[in-house]
């Protein structure tokens, strides 16, 4: 490695060596000679149609790869990118946020330039930036652009949540060191102490007197790079267990002890008694904001729960700090290599577990309903796949689908940003892509990405597609048209115009958006027409993109909280004598 | 009016009484209970495809009518709007930035509800735009909420600048006092003082003594209330009176001592020369940012310059404060309504204008190029209409036409967030109908607004198109197709693949996104197609919106300033030996 390179070139390779294999981003005037270090990098340059679906691309790709990347001009570019970048902070996405500046001398001279608010304050953006991300820097000297970039990227992976780092158009070709290069960027191990000893002693003293031990799985495990130590866990305990909404997926559904997601208050009463019942919940990357804890119902009871989290275990009601989940889990798992640990159970309990549905249970006429719909299509489902459930109906159909080995699913958990689920399956299907190592001549066939999404968010980031069109990627929309925004009518205002959109000629997407060839393409508005739609193996096993549009009705909702809510607003609504 | 009302009825009476006749947004949970209170209220409700395009079109609303609105949700609402507010904030339009939030319960019990960054941390949206926000209120006790309101819309209008208002979910129909609404939104009048008269007179003084002024009128004066007296002063005065891009359409071009826009180090000698000689500049609503002076160069000199800004006069290198435009400007008028004032030109002198060419100067079979297309554009405008010329090429080609009276221009002043114009001209449009009071029986037509638009901004925010097309607005777009970012061609990277952009199909769009019947759509690739197309009268002259999509290469630029960087970046790449 020669001994100098330029800051572009050091911030490319660090991230080529976190695992990044493309950027997501728009050119503009303050990033364009850094764009010229991306590809020359080794690095594939996604050039999406804005910057806020570049934001969500690299939210989508850093879920599957680890860590993502968006490149953006100052100002308006990163700007319109900030509802991605604070998603990404919300829900533990690894998402470095790279935006090129104006030259230090514009800066330093407060000039007032293009893409500033005309008043010569040139921090007011990096300010914001401060809000949703755990770290950021801003390169003005090249005797420390070295050592800012490394520590940013170190707190990104720590934390799996997103960083800022300020490239002033001077700045891009700038020598600096290669040296450090060399050594990868070192992630700090956990610290054994003799608190954090008698901490998961009392942690293991807890298990050894369980004997109603139940495993909840949430999705936060991800982020703390503990998800093939739960998976073990799981195995080898053979624990009844249940993941949140944000943990679905994450561990092999198929396993006989695994009971798809606890749903709380809103689950079966015989689920809510065994959980009762319980008297200890291992707790795994918990993540308890409302939408994934059912209301905050499907938070386990204090008295029983013990939480692993990124930097701290919590027995009870007591916190242990700087125990990290990966140290937690490591020790739990060689207590259970053990030969002590057996079962408290002498029988496995009854319990339910999700369930797939043939086409032999609806009728081939009969309208397509959301409370069949998800159990149906789970059969269709192939290890490998990513399901993407959109914010809206299909972010709550989607936990119903018995998933296969290996496969990931994306659904509603706190951040919700609608339109956030195109953009994103186009960056995951991109890592997944490059995950798989495809080849088709040894077999190794390029998984699919799916995509469930509702009119209202489609059209929120419609033009995401053309990006998922030029780079080929291998994904299934299933579009639902039911003319709006359902999710909100359940909500408020199940009638009123405001939760209506506009009627788009959905199919014609791919061709609007530039396919080069015909992009096989259906319309489903019968059970009998859905079954002829997942028997077409162009559709279903083709390749690139392929489109379905789904009819149902507007007031349709998976059953469950959605269910509930539809019903009590469609009372309220009756009470106002309206149509 | 009764005394009592609700909080949100209370806030869209106040925005009626100033003007706003539609607020634009999209529905999200925390909002939909205030969507209650739109339609009811007299406004019309604009449903946006998703909050940066609402944002951008509440800005295009407000450029026209004063003062537009904004409606969108906490947290994933509003960060997606605030590049938007941002860009109303740099150029001076006048956004009222409506957020609904979280109840109050939820908020003061940190609840980790959604739509938040799971921590408990309310105030962090809010800190965020307070840096592109003239004033913020946080809405939280019905006992102050009609003054709060009251409060920021001043700051609103005074200074014509985006503010933000948060209103929670369990606010919306609290009740207030109605007492307030009986008088309108006091907007504080200049204050005249001894030291006002003092500037005044230094003022005059050097009016009296010039005997080559000219005047600059720059776009702020809008935003500063002063149009119609800079418009009566360019008339009275007969002074030589050019305009920067941003205050270019405000006066009536068509007078004979208009001269267009001032380039500064761009222009020709002469002119050059001539503003040289100048001894006294007024310059009205200043606003230098580097795109708007063409790199600072049209700055008038300090010792000739007399600059009236929203609260202060410059004189020289002088600053007079608390002297607002408005007062300044009335003295002014006053001075030359009084016999005294004559003109120092004996003779006016031989100033160039901006010219009008006809077809017969150019070859039908000729590819259309930009050095001869936009001053042969412009013998196609008419008074009344708004034209856009969208960040890029177009907006420095919109610089070159003559506009007819009556007409507004939007070109790049600062802010330059490419996408922003297509939702833009959805605002302004929508806004211009309402003025327009359209009544076919009586004559009035509906005002066009023509958007010339590269391909790379219109993939931005293209399904704005569809707002356009549901609410019938009378839109003509030209759409240039040269296969990418080309103004980004001109500053760095010719040819770099960064700067293209996927090949969309661009007339298909108007199907795509809804159109019942056909949309007029045409294709001009030769300058006998254009001639064809503006002979067209469905699509010159015809109704809603109407497409044209304009072929021109990927290198081709107006003559000027980006003509003068395309040769450079094109040396450069020679250069580097790439094809």
């Amino acid at each position: 490695m020669s001994s100098q390179t330029t800051v572009a070139e050091y911030l490319f390779t660090r991230l080529k060596q976190l695992g990044v294999g493309a950027i997501h981003g728009v050119p503009g005037d303050y990033n364009l000679t850094l764009l010229d270090y991306v590809e020359p990098s080794g690095l594939t340059w996604v050039g999406n149609c804005n910057e806020l679906n570049a934001g969500y691309a690299a939210d989508g790709y850093a879920r599957i790869k680890g860590v993502g990347a968006l490149i953006t001009t100052f100002g308006v570019g990163e700007l319109s990118a900030i509802n991605a970048v604070a998603g990404a902070y919300a829900e533990r996405a690894a998402v470095v946020h790279i935006v090129g500046t104006p030259t230090r001398a514009a800066q330093d001279g407060r000039l007032l330039v293009h893409h500033t608010l005309n008043d010569g304050d040139y921090r007011r953006f990096g300010l914001m930036a401060c809000h949703v991300t755990v770290a950021q820097t801003r390169l003005v000297d090249p005797r420390t652009c070295a050592e800012q970039i490394d520590e940013v990227l170190r707190q990104c992976v720590l934390h799996s949540r997103p960083v800022y780092i300020e490239v002033p158009v001077d700045l891009v070709a700038a020598p600096v060191s290669a040296e450090r290069l060399a050594t990868k960027i070192r992630i700090p191990a956990p610290i054994v102490t003799a608190e954090s000893e008698a901490a998961m002693a009392k942690v293991l003293g807890k298990i050894g007197a369980a004997s109603r031990p139940v495993i909840l799985v949430d999705g936060e495990s991800r982020a703390l790079g503990i998800v093939d130590e739960v998976q073990e866990l799981v195995k080898s305990t053979g624990w009844p267990t249940w993941t949140t909404t944000f943990g679905k997926g994450l561990v092999n559904e198929t396993l006989s002890n695994m009971h798809g997601v606890y749903r709380g208050g809103f689950d079966s009463e015989f689920v809510k008694e065994f959980w009762s019942g319980a008297d200890l919940v291992l707790v795994f990357g918990p993540h308890f904001s409302s939408t994934n804890s059912y209301g905050f119902s499907s938070i386990p009871k204090t008295e029983a729960a013990i939480c692993f989290s990124d930097t701290e275990i919590r027995i009870g009601s007591e916190i242990f700090r700087d125990i990290p989940a990966q140290l937690a889990i490591s020790t739990v798992l060689k207590h259970f290599q053990s030969s002590k640990a057996a079962s408290p159970y002498t029988t496995y309990p009854q319990l339910p577990k999700d369930e797939i549905i043939p086409f032999s249970e609806v009728s081939r006429d009969g309208s397509i309903t959301q409370d069949k719909l998800w159990k149906l299509m789970a059969g269709f489902l192939q290890p490998g796949d990513i399901v993407f459930g959109e914010t809206g109906t299909a972010g709550y159909g989607v936990r119903d689908m018995l998933l296969p080995s290996h496969t990931r699913l994306w659904a509603p958990i706190t951040w919700l940003s609608i339109g956030y689920m195109l953009p994103a399956c186009q960056g995951a299907s991109l890592a997944q892509r490059e995950l798989a190592d495809v080849n088709e001549d040894n077999g190794v066939k390029e998984p699919r990405t799916i995509l469930f999404i509702g009119d209202g968010s489609f059209q929120m980031t419609a033009q995401e597609l053309s990006t998922i069109i030029a780079h080929n990627l291998n994904v299934i929309i299933f579009l639902i048209n039911n003319n709006g925004y359902t999710i909100e009518r359940c909500i408020h205002g199940l009638r009123e115009k405001y939760n209506g959109v506009a009627p788009w000629r959905y199919l014609q997407a791919p061709s609007f958006f530039g396919a080069k060839e015909d992009v096989p393409t259906a319309t489903a508005k019968s059970w009998g027409e859905l079954e002829n739609v997942l028997a077409d193996e162009k559709i279903m096993n083709g390749k690139g993109l392929r489109m379905v549009e789904v009819f149902m009705d507007s007031e349709d909702v998976p059953t469950g909280v959605l269910s509930l809510m539809m019903e009590k607003e469609q009372v309220r609504w009756k009470g106002t004598g309206r149509p």
